[in-house]
C-alpha cells in the first residue's frame, strides 16, 4: 500500500482537482452508484471528538474510511487540533491501497463543497461575500469562493471579532476589500458562507437578503447550530447528503421543529446531474448545507494517490 | 507510525497474549474504562461485506477501528476472503500510532473470547469438547479450547461434514481422540463451541445436554444464526457486549421474540471482575454470544506493536 504523509499533500491536491473530486461524487451519488456508510461520532471527554466517515464509490471504484477528530489539547503540543487520515480499500478485495494524510484534504474538500455550492446555486452577478466565521478554514472556504463568481467584496463577521484581521490577509491576498460587519450588515451580501462551530445559531432570517445563496458549512454533528431555525423554511435547501442533512447538518434543527421535511432538501448531486434545477428565482434564497460526507474525502484522497503514483512519490509498504 | 504487515503477526501474538489482552479489555469494559463505538457494516453487493468496529480504552490508554470484511471472490485470486486491519491513533492527540494487519488477529481474538468464556463458565470436569463447524476459524477455536480445559475427546458437525477431517487433523495435533457426530450426538458435550457462518440455526435445545457451556462465536451480524431462539431462554447468558448481543448477535432472535431481553445477558467482563459469579450450578446451561468487538482488536493489536517495539521489528514511516 502507498503511504502519503501530511507534508506531502499540499503538492498533490490543487484546490481545482479538489473540486472536480468533489464534484464526480456528488454525481455519483445522485446516480445512486456511490453512498456513504453510517457515520461515527463520539465525545472521548474533555472535548475530544473522534469519528470515521466511509464509503463506497462504484463509479469510482473506491471504498475507504476517514477516521479523524477534534483534540483542543493539541495545539499547546504545537500541533494542530483537528487531526484525521484517509484509508482507501479495494473495494474487489477488501485489500489496504493507501493511507492519506486527512488534514490538509479535508480543507480542500469542506471548502470545494462550498464553492460547488456557490457555482451552481449564487446568483451570476454576485459580487459581495459574507463570511461569518474567521477560524482556520474560513481561509480555504472564502480562497475557494473566490474561484467561482466575480466577487467584489468580503465582509466578515466573527463572534471573536480579534481572529478578523487573518481573514482581511487572505482576501488582500485575492486582491479583494474586506470590511468587518455586525450581523445584520450580512445583508450587504448576496452570498454568505458560515463556518464556525457554534453551539448556537448567530445568523438570523432578517440577516439574510433575498436571492441570497448561504453556504452553512460548519455543523457537522448533533448541537451546532449556525443559522436560525426559521430561516431554513424560507429558502429552498440542498445539502450534500439528506440523511447527514436531517441528523447531524444544519437541518437538524427545522426538521426536529416539524418546519422542515427530509423529502425538501435536495442533494447537490442532484443539480450537478441536471435532475433539478437549482435556483429557481433572483429572489428566492437558497442554502447548502454542508455536512462533510466520506465520500468526499475518499475522493480527494484518491486524487492525491493518483497524482503521487504518477510522480512516484509516497512511500510503499507490502502489507 | 508502526506499520505491522500481516506476514509479522504469528511471530508478534500468542495465544496466550491473546487471551490476556482480551481479559484485559473486557475487564475495562467492565470496569467503564472502555466502550465500544457503534458498529459500521455494509453489504457491498456479489456477497461482499465490509465495515467498522472501534472503540476507546481509557484503562489501556487505546483508541482504534479495525476496517474488514469478507470477500468471497478473493479465494480465486489467491487471497483470503477475510481481510482486514487495525488502525491505532494516540487517544490525547488523534495522532496515527500504528497500523497492524488484521486477519490472524481478528482468529485469534475470536478464539480467544471463546476460551474465556469456556474457562470462566463451563464446569472444571469438562471432558468433551464439541465443535460446531468445520472452517478456518474452527481450528483456532479448537486450539484455544484446548488451553483451558484438560479435553478428553472432541466431537465435530459441519454442514458439509467433508471438511471435518481438517478439524481431525487439529484434534489429532492436539493428542485429542475426534469423532464426527450427528447434531443430536452433541448431547455427549460438555462445551459446545459454535463457529458457522449459518443464517438458520443447526444447534437445536434438544441437542444440548444439561451442565452443558456453549461458545456461540459465528453470529455478527443481523440475520445470522447458530441455535434455536428457544434454547438462549433456558441458559444462562453471557456475551462480550450486550448492546452488539442484542443487536447483531445469537441473542438478536430470541430478543426479537420477547423471550429474552437484554437485562437478562451479563457482559463476561463482570465474571471477570468478580461482579457476576458466573455459572450458578453443575445443571444449568450457560452461553456465551461472542459478538466480536472492535476494543478486542484494539487490544491485540496493542499487544503486537508493544511486542515489534520491544524488538525493533516493523516499519517506522513519518506522518
Amino acid at each position: 500500500m502507498l503511504i502519503l504523509p501530511e507534508a506531502l499533500i499540499a503538492d498533490l491536491v490543487t484546490p481545482d482537482a479538489a473540486m472536480e473530486a468533489v464534484a464526480d461524487c456528488f454525481r455519483a451519488m445522485s446516480d445512486g452508484k456511490a453512498r456513504n456508510f453510517p457515520v461515527v461520532r463520539e465525545a472521548l471527554g474533555e472535548g475530544r471528538q473522534y469519528g470515521f466517515k466511509s464509503g463506497l464509490d462504484l463509479a469510482g471504484a473506491q471504498m475507504g474510511v476517514k477516521a479523524g477528530g477534534y483534540f483542543p489539547g493539541n495545539a499547546a503540543k504545537g500541533i494542530i487540533n483537528h487531526q484525521s487520515s484517509v484509508f482507501l480499500f479495494d473495494p474487489e478485495t477488501g485489500r489496504p491501497v493507501a493511507m492519506v494524510g486527512g488534514n490538509l484534504l479535508t480543507a480542500l474538500r469542506t471548502a470545494a463543497a462550498s464553492a460547488l455550492s456557490i457555482d451552481r446555486l449564487a446568483r451570476d452577478d454576485a459580487r459581495v461575500l459574507g463570511i461569518v466565521g474567521a477560524g482556520h478554514q474560513a481561509a480555504f472556504q472564502l480562497r475557494a469562493a473566490a474561484r467561482v463568481r466575480r466577487f467584489e467584496r468580503v465582509i466578515g463577521w466573527n463572534y471573536h471579532p480579534e481572529m478578523l484581521p487573518q481573514l482581511a490577509a487572505v482576501a488582500a491576498e485575492l486582491g479583494l476589500p474586506f470590511e468587518a460587519v455586525d450581523l445584520p450588515g450580512m445583508r450587504q451580501a448576496d452570498v454568505i458562507v458560515t463556518i464556525t462551530s457554534s453551539p448556537a445559531a448567530s445568523l438570523m432570517a432578517d440577516h439574510v437578503a433575498p436571492g441570497t445563496h448561504l453556504a452553512c458549512m460548519g455543523t457537522d454533528t448533533k448541537g451546532k447550530q449556525e443559522v436560525e431555525t426559521a430561516l431554513l423554511a424560507q429558502t429552498r435547501l440542498f445539502t450534500d447528503e439528506v440523511a447527514q442533512s436531517v441528523t447531524i447538518g444544519e437541518a437538524q434543527h427545522a426538521v426536529a421543529a416539524g418546519l422542515v421535511s427530509a423529502g425538501a432538501i435536495t442533494p447537490l448531486g442532484d443539480v450537478l446531474t441536471g435532475r433539478h434545477p437549482g435556483r429557481k428565482s433572483a429572489k428566492e434564497i437558497t442554502l447548502f448545507d454542508g455536512t462533510g460526507v466520506g465520500l468526499q474525502d475518499i475522493a480527494v484522497a484518491a486524487r492525491a494517490v493518483a497524482a503521487a503514483q504518477a510522480r512516484g512519490l509516497g512511500i510503499e509498504v507490502a502489507v
